[in-house]
C-alpha cells in the first residue's frame, strides 16, 4: 500500500513504494555526467535477468505504447507482412501501430479472455504467406490473460526461422518469468509503471541479434525511437535525448528491492497473489472473465455481477480507498479490472476482497430497503 | 541551488526545487481517475499564459526531441517542401526529423552564434518555391542564441500565408516571452526539464487553428504522438497512454511557483540573470560565443580561453560543485555552456563566476609551478 494508504489496484500506473518515490525525487543530475553513467550502468545490469537476456537493454523515454511503436518502426519496413496475434485492446493497438506505419498486417483474432495456442499461430503463419514479423502480447492487460510465449515462439521459429518476434511484455516483464534468449524472441518491451513499481515515463526494450539484424534492414521512418541511437549512447552510459532521470532513479531503487527479493521470489509472490485473488473472488461468487488456465498473475478482469452497475461498484470501492480499473473497449460496463503487479502484498488483496464483499453487501441492503 | 548544494548549470535537465521534487514523489494515482483529471486541468490552464495562447496545450510523454518529432509528423505529409531555418544542433535535428519522415527539406543554414534575420528567412522562402512549413528554433541551446520569432513569423505570413510555422521552444518557453496567438505561430513545443524546473519526461505542445487544419490533412505516419488522440483525451482531462504522472505532479508545483512570481516576473528574472552572467564573464575576460544582440537569457556558450582544455575546465568546476555542459558537434572542445533557466537565482550565477575565476587562477598557478 502507498504512503497515502490508497490501495491503488489499477493495472498501471501501479503503486510506488515510498523508498522508490523518494529515490526518484533526489536532486537532478546531468544526463551527460558521471552520476548518470553510474546510475544507468547499474539499472541496465539489474534489468537483464528480468528480460532473460545477456543483451544490453535500451532505455527510451515514453510510455508502453511508445515502446510498442519503437519496436515496430525499428525492425519493419513498409509493405512487410506482419502477423498480429491479438485477443484484446493492447494486441489490437500493436497491430494498429504496424498498420499506421505501412505494414501489411494479417490478424489472428483470438477470443477475448482466452489464450492463443501455438497451434493456432502456426496455422495462421501457414495461411499468411511470407511473414516477416509476428506481434505477440505476453500478458493482455485488457482481459487478464497470459499467453505462452515460449511455445508460440517455438512454432514461429520452426515455420519461419527468419521472422522477427516482437513481444509486448508491458504488463508481464518484471513480474512473470521472461526468457528472451531461451525463447528466441527478438524484441521485448516493458514500462516502468507496471511490474517495476516505478512512476510512468520510461520504457525498457531488449533486442536479440536477429532483432538487430532486422533493424539494420528496416526502413520505417524513425528518429526519436531509433535503436541505433539508443544503443550507441547506451554504450557510453547515456541516452541520445534527455531521459526521464527521476524515473530511472526510482527504477534503480525498485530494482534493488526486486533483486533483494530475487527474481524467483518476485515471480513466486506474483503467482501466490494471483491465486489468492482468484480464490477470494470465487469465494465471493464473482465470475472471472478469463479462462482459468490462462489467468494472468498481474491483472484480473472480473465480470460485473448481474444487476450491478460497473460505475457504481467502482465508485463504492473508491469510497473504501480501493481504486480498480474499468473494462476497456466493448468490455466497458461488463467487467472491472484489478491490478496485482509490482508493489503488491497479500494484505492489499485481502483489502480488495473485503472491499468487494462490503460493496456487494451494501448493494443488497439498498435493494432490500 | 538544489537540496544537495550542487550548482547544476547545464541547459537541461535543470535544477528541481525541493518542493517540486517532493510534489513529484506523491503517491501514484490512476491516470483515468478524478485526482488526475483535476491535476491535468490545473496544469493545462497554468501553461496557457506561457504559450501565449488561448488554445488548450497537449501533454505528451517524451523528451524535447520527441516533441520535435510530434510536431513534424502531426502537420506534414511526405514530399512536403519544408524550410528549415537552422544555426545549431537543435535546428539541424528538427530538419533531420522532417527528412527522416519524408519531407523535402530546404535548409537556410545560418552562421552558428548569430541570430537569423526575418529578411534572410523571407529570401529563403522566395527561393524555395512552394513552402508548406517552416521549422524555427526560438532559442538554440547549442549556441546560446535567441531568434526573433515574432519578426520571422510575420515575414512568413506575408509571403506564404498558409504555411505552418513550427517553433522549437524547448529551451525558451516558460523563461522567455512567447506569444503563439499574437505571433501567429502554429505549433510550439517545450519540455518539462528546461524552464519549468521539473524533471525530464514530459513535453508540452500548443497548436493554432491553422495547425489543427494542417493536422487534419497531414499523412506522415503516426500513432503515439497523434495530436487528435491527445486532444480527445485531453478534453476528458486524461491522456491516450499512461502519462508521466510524477512529472506532471512536479510541473503542477513548479507552475504554482511560476505564477506566484508572475510570468512577467519570471521573464524579468531571466533577463537580469542573463545580463549578470554575461557581464561577469566579460569582467573575467571570457569571450562569449554568440553575438551579443542575440544573446540568450536561458543558456550561454562561452569560448574556452586559449591554452586551456575544455575538459580540464569542466572537471575543475565540477570539483567546486558547479556542473556546466560541454560544446556540441564541432563546438566540442572550443566552448562550454552554462544553463540559466528555470530554478536560477543571482547567487547561483555568482557561484559560477567565482568558480570560473578560481579555476582560471588555479590553472595560472599550475602554469607558473
Amino acid at each position: 500500500m502507498q504512503h497515502d494508504h490508497t490501495n491503488l489496484r489499477v493495472p498501471g500506473p501501479t503503486p510506488v513504494p515510498e523508498a522508490v518515490a523518494r529515490a526518484g525525487a533526489q536532486p537532478m543530475v546531468n544526463h551527460r555526467g558521471p552520476e548518470f553513467a553510474e546510475l544507468m550502468g547499474e539499472v541496465l545490469e539489474q534489468l537483464k535477468p528480468f528480460f532473460g537476456s545477456r543483451s544490453e537493454p535500451l532505455l527510451l523515454t515514453g510510455s508502453g505504447t511508445g515502446a510498442q511503436e519503437a519496436a515496430v518502426v525499428n525492425v519493419l519496413s513498409p509493405g512487410d507482412t506482419v502477423l498480429s496475434v491479438t485477443a484484446g485492446v493492447f494486441g489490437d493497438r500493436f497491430a494498429a501501430i504496424a498498420e499506421a506505419f505501412g505494414a501489411n498486417v494479417v490478424r489472428l483474432q483470438g477470443e477475448w479472455g482466452k489464450a492463443i495456442s501455438a497451434q493456432e499461430v502456426g496455422e495462421a503463419i501457414e495461411n499468411a504467406g511470407d511473414v516477416k514479423a509476428v506481434l505477440l502480447t505476453h500478458n493482455e492487460t485488457s482481459t487478464g490473460v497470459t499467453n505462452d510465449i515460449a511455445a508460440i515462439a517455438a512454432v514461429i521459429r520452426r515455420l519461419v526461422p527468419d521472422a522477427v518476434v516482437l513481444v509486448d511484455g508491458v504488463s508481464s516483464i518484471g513480474a512473470l518469468p521472461f526468457e528472451l534468449d531461451e525463447w528466441d524472441v527478438d524484441v521485448a518491451i516493458t514500462g516502468s509503471q507496471k511490474a517495476w513499481m516505478s512512476p510512468p515515463g520510461l520504457a525498457m526494450v531488449a533486442v536479440s541479434e536477429r532483432g538487430w539484424a532486422a533493424h539494420r534492414q528496416a526502413t520505417m521512418p524513425r528518429f526519436y525511437w531509433d535503436f541505433t541511437k539508443a544503443q550507441k549512447n547506451g554504450e557510453k552510459r547515456t541516452t541520445p535525448f534527455t531521459p526521464a532521470v527521476g524515473v530511472i532513479r526510482a527504477l534503480q531503487e525498485a530494482l534493488r528491492l526486486m533483486h533483494e527479493e530475487t527474481p524467483e521470489g518476485v515471480f513466486a509472490r506474483h503467482r501466490r497473489i494471483g491465486a489468492q485473488l482468484r480464490d477470494g473472488l470465487k469465494a465471493l461468487n464473482f465470475e472471472l472473465f478469463s479462462d482459468q488456465v490462462a489467468a494472468s498473475n498481474t491483472v484480473t478482469a472480473v465480470r460485473i455481477p448481474p444487476g450491478m452497475e460497473a460505475s457504481a461498484l467502482i465508485k463504492n470501492l473508491r469510497k473504501r480507498g480501493i481504486v480498480v480499473a474499468s473494462g476497456q473497449d466493448w468490455l466497458k460496463g461488463s467487467v472491472f479490472r484489478i491490478g496485482h503487479m509490482g508493489f503488491v502484498r497479500p494484505e492489499d488483496i485481502d483489502g480488495v476482497l473485503q472491499g468487494l464483499e462490503a460493496s456487494v453487501a451494501a448493494r443488497r441492503l439498498e435493494a432490500v430497503v
